[in-house]
């Protein structure tokens, strides 16, 4: 029986008829620099909060709700009057340290709206938008107020009420596996709860991403599909309490949906790393976009193992072979795993089992990091924490010490467990189990990242929480897995598809870099395993999957096999100047050019799903009147990801100029990978 | 990268191969006494558990994992080995108070399986599961154990993958509105986050109710679309820490799934009943089935307020028109609403506003309850808790003991509130916020019934936790809300359509009674809203929606318009010896006989939805030989819900045995009234 809700509602907002409760006014609006999209604030009668997104005059975002519920305070969901708004324009552009493109620009209108629930105390709350032409982000501002100074927020309230029929491509949040799931196409009617990318092809082409910016101190947002093609923000619980914890004046992360008129218009758009705060750290010339090779797909391949032994790896002649390795072709790294104490135990469930800083005995630590940088190379530390937070959080400062004191510069960090078993220091002082999701665990990985750039070390996250373009505030934040690496194509069921890249482009790689581990060029995983790709398309991968800190992940002897792919490998670079999708579309096919940063170099990659297609390249981005020589890596005419023909590989040179465009065919599961640069 | 998982996992378990390590071992298997239902236990090389269930032969839930996070402890979800087994008969008839039907069958055979996670100190674990030829249950059993003294759940990770296509008819769970939003029918893999019952319609016709009984000292269940057609629990969020707290040996509640052929059959059986614990009240002849009028409808119509003031309706002259309009016309009844101070208030929102001991002067409550005595009728109480139960625990004895001394023997008790702002004594004192679905809340609905034993009073819970069958337990705890009442077709957006009573009949009540609020013979709501029914499926509703304790819920007045069909509201009984479904589908019609527990009278109602049909109704329940009366109420001719002839109702009396069939026609949003009784 609710119809006393309506009475309650009468009696703290001036409305005495029922119909009158429920009607939306709107109370501001304001639209972005181009008027491509315009954001709606609205009330009802309720004093409830909503907005709406209209892009070109259509509306693709239907009036949904915003608000919370809170565990030490009344809900700051309903009896909202507005007590300010304004309207604010910016733009400039900023420079990075590294990554896709040198500048970005910045510019959109601010929109700005201060709430008070009057007839709670008076609390005050603040809704921003900020409204550029290719995307939207909002965040909740609570200021520091005496009736609201500690607030316990259970649940955000935000929905996301997608106006037309839709198509979404997305994962499940809250799964044992984490992020390393298969990437769904489904009606966004039959999603469940989604992690974030979720994207969405509307039925009138429309692409939106819908993710957040700037995740800090508080709870991941998951989406939960509520029915039809409502979605709800759902923040990841913590097993201490409310789901965020927050003491004075805070935000909230920004709720981001970039909007284009297709694929290759969301890669382009930086809106997440717009909304973060600039770089906190300074000087970040330490910091080293670079590849690596290291001590990795052999234990994938049961050839090695992690564990001391008869088979153990990370031993110092072995690691000795791949600093040779990495030095004779120009590569920075060698990421050494199983180098230190406790791979045989439980995986740190009970306790503290893994050293960060004993190495297992056959692993001469110090003799080998003086040895590669005799050699013009670096290790790459790296800190497989099972999970437990608790017990690397002791050790983290001695072990990134030790590593900096051998020179040892970058590491890759680990987190492999079960979703929700992730292990944190308790406020009781025990260990308690929760979600790496959770507003703790959110605060551990940047306390990892900070930590790390006081010893001037860069870290590369694998089982991370999902990037949301902190990459900015912190550069030393270089990478993160967060989605199936190629590692599956060695053991998973099933390995990654044929589509799997296409997939992720559109994805996974809209929240940032990926450590995605390509060049593979054996094309082989565990017990003969063969991989759903052609040789062409793990090199497409160094250009298509970006990442600043790229490894050559197949064995130094298959690389001596394949000269000719080698080649590109070698020549490829991980930091841009500049970065065009030329086309794509979501796990289909996508072409994408980078222009390298320290030279006049242009790199191309291209990747498609099952299908067999031809891919136009237009050069037009090159410098006009200019010659050049295009290096072509493409897929030889029987390649195909199905048969032995996955090798097919054909490499040939054209000179070219912006005014010609490449028609390329690439095999089922192909790619292209082309080369361009400055004729001499 | 989760290879280490499976390593790890090897480690533990003794299967060093990565495919064995995903390979399923069925380790235990039972079948219901019939041969009807068979359930198979299973463990695969990580040592997780999964349960599947044949219905005679063919898989209707797949492979489904079973299992544990929790906050305090390593996750009970891996690593298990079956240390015993167990299979039992057991074939019980136990009677019931009241009910739907006197005695209850309960036959089962139960399969108990004694799990162990050796490396981990060896934790034990039991899941039992209760097979019957029309359903199963299964639960968890935590014994005490030194290792496991505390066990706090954060995750449930039970599993119900639907083996094949379905159709669901189901509610989103954590909305502001709870349990009072419209059934909705959807393919199942649309739906989002549940709650039970869960009615679903799989592609050969088989019919499944998800749902859970024995719901106490627990977190509610609600189930989660994960993707596709496979749903998890999810356990109702605390707002202070894991979703579940106990202490020592404990048990889950029942996770149950009736499974029948036909929408009735699901009706027809009384799993959950079953799998609740015998009555704990020993005597309760002084609950009393029964019906009621009161103060209440022209609150809805807003012709009274339930605050003071000019319009307050339940001042002590109305109330006494009340009272002799029950005398005069045979209801046990008279409730009354808004009899206490506190209706003016924020409703508790910010503490204790209700008073529970207070009249408002204009309300002689002593004076009121003595002339009700004296006319043979009892005062039914109320306590409107605007969710503040915080306050109200404060006030519950003193409450319930203010009542007994008056001889209210029954409380219809409301929480309205927006679901996830339920307020809570908490750990510190303080008045923390919650989730009625959450432990606390569970915790709360029991305490408050169980007081109220104390004091022989009965209880009717509006905005209540969903029932679970503990009715069988607390026989006091007549009927609960939980779902749109007709006080919707009063005002409601939108009011309650023709559809209703088919899509509750096989949802909603399936959980148990419904305090519906029928009998509204005006058919109008506020400001002339009309309903979407005719008066024949008033009628019907006494008999269609069960309720031991039901409203006829019309202004006197009305009922003075109507004497007709009037008749059939004072005749009809709120208990019953037997019942049987006689047809219907979900959403669609329903037909019900139902016996008087008093009388050798039967009962007969049909509903249906938009749609004119005709049902048949044989009536081989009759005692054979044996002839009786029928007084048929059933639509005019022309009756419609959509236009004036709503009304048009025809009453009409035959001889007939248990040889006859009646086949009548229920008019769009039409329905049935029948009482036979045996001729004299």
């Amino acid at each position: 029986m609710r119809l006393c809700l309506l009475a309650l509602a009468a009696m703290f907002t001036s409305y005495m008829a029922a119909p009158a409760v429920w009607a939306q006014t709107v109370v501001a609006t304001a639209s972005s620099p181009g008027g491509v999209l315009t954001v709606d604030v609205q009330l009802d009668g309720m004093g409830k909060l909503a907005y709406d997104i209209k892009r070109k005059g259509k509306e693709i975002i239907a009036p949904s709700h915003l608000g919370f519920n809170l565990a030490n305070a009344p809900k700051m969901d309903d009896g909202f009057t507005v007590k300010d708004k304004r309207v604010s324009e910016h733009d400039d552009t900023w420079e990075q340290p590294w990554g896709e493109r040198r500048y970005v620009r910045n510019h959109y209108r601010e929109l700005r709206v201060d709430v008070e629930q009057t007839h709670r105390s008076n609390r005050r709350l603040a809704i921003v938008f900020r409204i550029y032409d290719d995307g939207i982000g909002f965040r909740y501002e609570f200021p520091d107020q005496p009736q609201l100074r500690d607030v316990a927020i259970t649940d955000e309230l935000t929905e996301f009420v997608v106006a037309r029929p839709a198509t979404a491509w997305w994962i499940p949040a809250g799964e044992l596996s984490g992020l390393e799931q298969i990437v769904e196409k489904a009606p966004l009617a039959e999603i469940g709860t989604a992690n974030t990318p979720l994207t969405l092809r509307l039925d009138d082409g429309t692409h939106i991403a819908l993710h957040e910016a700037a995740l800090v101190d508080y709870a991941t947002m998951w989406v939960r599909k509520v029915a039809g093609q409502k979605l709800r923000a759902q923040l990841a619980p913590s097993t201490t309490g409310a789901a965020v914890v927050r003491h004075g004046a805070f935000t909230t992360p920004w709720r981001t949906l970039r909007i284009a008129d297709d694929a290759p218009g969301l890669y382009m758009s930086d809106l997440e790393l717009n909304l973060n705060e600039p770089n906190k750290l300074g000087d970040v010339s330490w910091v080293h976009p670079s590849k690596f090779v290291g001590v990795w797909w052999e234990m994938h391949l049961n050839k090695g193992t992690w564990n001391a032994g008869p088979k153990h790896a990370a031993n110092t002649a072995n690691v000795k072979r791949y600093i040779d390795f990495a030095a004779a072709n120009g590569f920075r790294g060698v990421l050494v795993e199983g180098w230190n104490r406790g791979w045989e135990s439980d995986w740190g469930h009970g306790g503290a089992d893994f050293s960060f800083t004993q190495p297992y005995p056959d692993f001469d630590l110090p003799a080998l990091a003086a040895y590669a940088k005799r050699k013009g190379v670096r290790l790459i530390g790296h800190h497989e924490t099972g999970g437990n937070v608790a017990a690397y959080e002791k050790q983290m400062d001695a072990a990134y010490k030790l590593y900096a004191k051998l020179g040892v510069d970058s590491v890759k960090s680990g987190y492999v467990h079960e979703a929700g078993t992730m292990q944190f220091p308790g406020p009781d002082g025990k260990v308690h189990y929760g979600n790496y999701d959770s507003q703790e665990g959110v605060r551990h990985f940047v306390k990892a990242v900070t930590a790390a750039a006081r010893y001037r070390i860069a870290v590369d996250t694998h089982e991370p929480v999902k990037d949301t373009g902190l990459r900015r505030t912190y550069p030393n934040w270089l990478a993160r897995e967060g989605a199936r690496g190629v590692e599956y194509n060695a053991w998973g069921e099933p390995p990654n598809a044929a589509d799997h890249e296409a997939k992720l482009v559109f994805t996974r790689m809209l929240s940032g870099p990926m450590d995605y581990t390509p060049g593979v060029l054996s094309l082989v995983g565990a017990g003969g395993k063969t991989f759903n790709s052609t040789q062409a398309k793990q090199l497409a991968d160094y250009v298509v999957i970006y990442s600043p800190l790229a490894m050559a992940a197949d064995l130094p002897e298959n690389y001596a096999k394949y000269p000719a792919a080698f080649k590109f490998i070698r020549d490829v670079p991980t930091d841009w100047a500049d970065t065009r999708v030329l086309n794509g579309a979501v796990g289909e096919y996508a072409t994408i050019a980078r222009k390298d940063r320290r030279s006049d170099a242009w790199y191309v990659g291209a990747v498609t799903d099952g299908t067999a297609r031809t891919v136009a390249v237009p050069l037009a981005f090159l410098d006009p009147g200019r010659q050049y020589v295009a290096e072509i890596y493409r897929d030889g005419e029987q390649a195909d990801y199905r048969n032995e023909h996955r090798f097919d590989l054909v490499t040939e040179t054209r000179t070219v100029t912006a005014k010609d465009l490449l028609d390329v065919r690439l095999a089922p599961g192909g790619g292209l990978a082309v080369r361009i640069v400055p004729k001499q």
